[in-house]
């Protein structure tokens, strides 16, 4: 500790991000990334505005990507807030939506950044189990709190929340804002931006880091009514005015413009999914039922940390989190066809 | 207000930054971009990254940036801290150096974003007046404070302040950070970088918005002792841990590679602001000594607020501050030799 840190810098536990090693030729399936490239529409757009331009600042609101994404999901842009990557919207969520004084709730076992926010901002938590089958019961989310978020599909479990359940949690919660953080919603699931409407109290968070093929760029957005927005827009406008750089919003905008291109990708990632899941069970593998584009698994008489240190070995990462109940899994990103192969033999060979 | 947001959005002011017109042909000298674009590396450096690698998330720590901006500047890595524009690096000096329950200290005619980062986070400030002559007097900065914060350059005042009297500031709060805003450094000023090893509660934070020409890539720095960047990764590893894009990371780099593009069109400004003095000053306008891209100016007999809206009939875009003791001046940011005719014509026929 230093004398000049503001005393809350002592206590802070940053988020840990999986790996991004410089090492080439591993088989990366650590970090959900997709395992195809963006839209070849993406490098066009972003080609497009690639010159003297960038001189100049980027348009602070974003105002065309928040038209595209407010027209693809059919909203109004006024319902749409864009961030740096979903992780800056969650932590402007965070500081403008869920200091009320009262625990906010999220699953036990779900994405590390939410407890960070949290001593970030000195908020107040209440960690709820998840089921014994990894699963969000809406009935825990309805007692008196902050606030509630929660990842859906869940990570790092892959389970998904069906609608019905999260009007529940809705209907319960109508005086606080709950955030449903859809980074995987395009695998599989349906989006809960068709509620927004109908609840003023929920916001959808989504990436354009996994099902658009864009971690590299960081560009993440939420949606909701627009007092919520509204929120956003004034804690943004005092912390940074421009958090999107020009080839960000370029790119962003033109991978709303490739539907086929993104359509084929995701079921790429479905079906492989599903040879995935196969496989790991034909090898004894316990594999939770997963929406997203990775898997969550166990192996009844091998080590999480012995099977993910002997696929590093091989040159295959994957995450391994050393935490209450999971540590005996791997997370597992789907990758392409050959890249699963190689995980699929590895894990059959230790 | 909202039931739904944190007590504190309700207070919050944001900052509001320059207009970024969507009309085409405007001579905009608003927002003290540079009148050149980047470097034809820069561009290089961007179109080799812009392919399929874009699906992968980027170095979460920008080693190779970190790298080139610290043997540019003779410090060590460590010393080096990255952001998205230097007001994201601003952002999280507030939070993580500035918060000791003690008012910081800036001028009261300086980056108007100062305050508004006080808002957000809740931190008491003291402005000081500037002299008659708008220059910062050392001594004013003595007292007991919380920190301290300017530019130098000083927007939107132009005036610089020399080494040897910044060190009068650094001697006098050995217990408090000082931070110094370097944005417009490049323009004939030199960096207190220089006296980062001498002093550990010196802060150095630059941006490559205005002298490396991006704008619209949001790359800004600090540098200091390790010390005070470890307080900024804490907070900045809590808060996102990919502020800067793949694209932003490689093109920030080259801009470090050009070193001779990058003196021809600093000195061009510096010839340029010359010539727009002394042509205001021939029109019957004071025009204050600056060492950053752009002048404040007014006319003894011309309101700030006529003069500003003059020009913009014509196509041409100054800032004009609503704010005590520069209601009647105008920050003309400097441009091409072509806009400064522009802008010198403008004026002489209002």
């Amino acid at each position: 500790m230093s004398k000049f840190w503001s005393p809350l810098v002592n206590d802070l536990v940053p988020y840990v991000p999986g790996e991004q090693p410089k090492v080439a030729n591993l088989v990366k399936l650590n970090t959900n990334e997709s395992p195809f490239g963006p839209s070849p529409k993406v490098i066009e757009a972003i080609q497009a505005e690639l010159n003297d331009s960038l001189r100049l600042y980027p348009d602070p609101e974003g105002d065309s990507l928040r038209q595209t994404i407010a027209t693809y999901h059919g909203v109004d842009p006024q319902q749409v807030f864009l961030g740096n990557g979903s992780d800056e919207v969650l932590a402007h969520i965070f500081y403008g939506l869920f200091q009320h004084g009262e625990p906010i709730l999220f699953p036990d076992v779900t994405y590390s950044f939410y407890p960070v926010y949290c001593g970030l901002y000195g908020i107040d938590s209440r960690q709820i189990p998840l089921t014994d089958d990894f699963e969000i019961d809406p009935a825990d989310y309805c007692g008196s709190n902050g606030g509630v978020i929660f990842p859906n599909p869940n990570a790092p479990t892959g389970r998904y929340l069906a609608l019905t359940h999260i009007e529940k949690i809705l209907d319960a919660n109508p005086d606080r804002v709950v955030v449903v953080d859809e980074a995987y919603i395009d695998f599989g699931g349906t989006s809960a931006i068709t509620l927004v409407d109908r609840y003023p109290n929920l916001l959808v968070t989504q990436t354009l880091s996994k099902s658009r093929a864009l971690a590299g760029l960081r560009v993440g957005f939420a949606v909701g009514h627009p007092d919520l927005i509204e929120a956003l827009n004034r804690v943004k406008n005092s912390f940074n005015s421009y958090p999107l750089d020009r080839l960000a919003l370029a790119g962003a905008k033109a991978a709303y413009e490739d539907e086929s291109w993104f359509r084929e990708c995701c079921q790429s990632v479905i079906t492989e999914r599903q040879r995935v899941t196969q496989a790991l069970e034909q090898q004894g593998f316990e594999v939770l039922p997963s929406m997203a584009n990775f898997v969550l698994t166990r192996h009844p008489d091998k080590s999480g940390d012995y099977l993910a240190s002997g696929l590093r070995e091989k040159g295959i990462i994957v995450r391994h989190f050393n935490k209450p109940r999971i540590s005996e899994h791997l997370r597992i990103t789907i990758g392409t066809a050959s890249q699963n192969d190689a995980l699929i033999d590895g894990l059959s060979s230790l």
